[in-house]
C-alpha cells in the first residue's frame, strides 16, 4: 500500500504512543481504529476524535478492514498478540511497530506470519515520562529521530512505506538499519541513559536536595520517572548489548574518578574538552536542544 | 547595608554570572559597577546599559564607592584578587560570590579579609552552557534555588542581607547550610552529574548518534558542553566530597548492572520504582521540569 487517503490504519495498543499515532494519522486524514483492551481508552479516544472506530476485544471486522496495522504493544505481548490473532489480518496488510528492541522479537514475528502479510520494524526515538492516551500528544515526533530495521526477509516497497509513515509523522530524520546495529546503539543512547538515571537516583536519599537542586540534576533524572513493568522488559531483551553499553560507560567514569584522586588537572580538561566538542555535534543537528 | 535603592553594587568578574546578576540589579533600580579585565565586556556592558560604569583594572574609586561587592570570578581568581586589592574596598562593604565550592574558599578568605569587612559565601543554584556577559540573562535565577553558607564569622544581619539578595533576583527558594553541607550536597547534584555527563559523551565515538538519539540522551549530555578550565578546579577543589558520591553511584550502578545480568527482572522493577517515587518529589516542587 502507498499512504494514500483511503487508507485503514489500525493501531493496536492505545496508550502515549499508540494514541500519538492516531492523532498524528487522524489529522492527516486517514480512517484510524484502535484496539485496546481498556473500555475507558476506547471511549476517550472515540469522544476525543482519535479514532473513527475501537474495540476491547480482536474484533474480526475491524481487525480485517485495516491496510496498515501499527503495534504499540510491549515487546512480549506484541508477540502473543500476532500469535493469537494474525488470522484476522487482511492479505497484504502492511504491520509494523514501535517498540525499543528490535533483534529480540523482529525475527520470531517474520517466523512466525502468515507468507501474505509483512512486517517491517521501526522505531520512533520519542516518549514523555507520563502515560496514556489522555497524555498522548502527536508533537512528540517533530523533529524526533526515525528507525526502521528491516531484515532480509523486508521488501523494498515495506521500506519505503514506513520511510514514509515516520515523514508523514513529522520527524526530522527517517534512518535504516539493521536490527543489531539497532539495539546496540539504542542500549548506548536509551538504555544506558535510564540505567545512569535509575542509580543517580537511587544513590542519595537526602529528602532536602529538592531544594538544592540546579538543572543539572533535574535534565539527568527526567528519566529516571520510569515505567518499570515496559523498562525492565526492554533491557532484558537486550541484555548483551546494554551490558557492553554500561561497561564502556562504568570504563570511562573509573578514569575519571582516577584522574579527580590524583589530581590531575591537564587529564580532566582533556577529557572535558572531548566531550565539549562530540557534544557540539548534538546542538548543531538539532534546535534548541 | 540594608537593600534600599541608593545601594551601590560592585561586580567583580562580568561573565555570564556577573552578567546576569548586572542585568537584574540594574533593572531593580541599583547602582551597579564592573571590574572586568577585558575592555570589550565593560564596553558592551556600558553600551547595552548593564552598568552605570566600569573599569578593566582595580580602580580605587570604582571599588571604593561599592556598598557591596559580588564575585562572580573562579575560585582561585577571587582568593588571588581579595589578596591584592581588599584594601580598595569601603569600610563596612558586604561582599559575597557565586562561587560552586565554598569549604575550600570562604574559610581562607575570611582569615585573610580585613576586620571591617565581611564575606558572606552564597551560590545561586544557576547557570547555562554558554559564557560571557553577551549571553547573560538574569532569567536564569527564576525559580533557581539560592544557597546561603554562612561561618561562625558571619553576623545575622550578612545572612539576612544575603536572603535579600536571593530573593531580589527572584530565586524560589533560599537555604542557608553549612560550607560543609554545601560542598557534600554540590557533589552529588553538580559535580557528580557533571562527571556522569563527561564519561557518557566520551563513552562511544559512534559519528551517526545524532541521527538515532531521543531526548534522554540530550538531556543527560546537555552538561556535557562544560568549560574545563572551571569545572577542573571545581573537581578538584572539592575533591574528597566528589569521589564519595562518585563511589555511591558506581556502587547503585554497578547493583543495576548485576540484577540485569542475572535477569533479576523483579529486582529492576524494585528499584525503578524507588527512582520514580524519588523523582516523583522533584516535579511536585518545581513546575515544568
Amino acid at each position: 500500500m502507498k499512504w494514500i487517503s483511503d487508507s485503514e490504519i489500525l493501531i493496536v495498543g492505545l496508550g502515549l504512543m499508540g494514541g500519538s499515532y492516531a492523532r498524528a494519522l487522524k489529522r492527516l486524514g486517514y480512517r484510524v481504529s484502535a484496539v485496546s483492551r481498556s473500555r475507558s481508552t476506547i471511549d476517550y479516544a472515540l469522544a476525543e476524535g482519535l479514532i473513527d472506530a475501537g474495540a476491547t476485544e480482536p474484533d474480526a471486522a475491524l481487525i480485517g478492514g485495516a491496510d496498515a496495522v501499527i503495534f504499540a504493544l510491549y515487546p512480549g505481548v506484541l508477540l502473543d498478540w500476532l500469535r493469537d490473532n494474525q488470522q484476522l489480518l487482511k492479505p497484504g496488510a502492511l504491520l509494523t511497530d514501535v517498540t525499543g528492541v528490535k533483534g529480540s522479537i523482529v525475527y520470531d514475528i517474520q517466523a512466525m506470519l502468515r507468507p501474505d502479510l509483512e512486517f517491517i520494524a521501526s522505531h520512533p526515538m520519542a516518549g514523555r515520562e507520563v502515560y496514556g492516551v489522555r497524555n498522548s500528544d502527536e508533537r512528540i515526533f517533530h523533529g524526533a529521530n526515525f528507525l526502521i530495521t528491516p531484515t532480509p526477509r523486508n521488501s523494498p516497497e515495506a521500506v519505503a512505506w514506513c520511510a514514509g509513515l515516520g515523514r508523514l509523522l513529522g520527524c526530522r530524520k527517517v534512518s535504516v538499519l539493521s536490527p543489531e546495529e539497532h539495539d546496540e546503539m539504542i542500549g548506548f543512547v536509551s538504555q544506558l541513559t535510564h540505567c545512569i538515571a535509575v542509580a543517580l537516583m537511587t544513590c542519595n536519599d537526602n529528602p532536602e536536595l529538592v531544594n538544592y537542586t540546579g538543572d543539572s540534576f533535574r535534565d539527568l533524572t527526567r528519566i529516571a520517572r520510569i515505567n518499570d513493568e515496559m523498562w525492565s522488559e526492554l533491557f532484558l531483551r537486550n541484555k548483551d548489548a546494554l551490558l557492553r553499553e554500561m561497561d564502556a560507560f562504568a570504563d570511562q567514569f573509573r578514569a575519571l574518578r582516577a584522574m579527580i584522586a590524583a589530581d590531575d588537572r591537564e587529564g580532566l580538561r582533556e577529557k572535558m574538552r572531548l566531550s565539549t566538542s562530540r557534544r557540539a555535534l548534538f546542538d548543531r543537528n538539532k534546535k534548541g536542544t
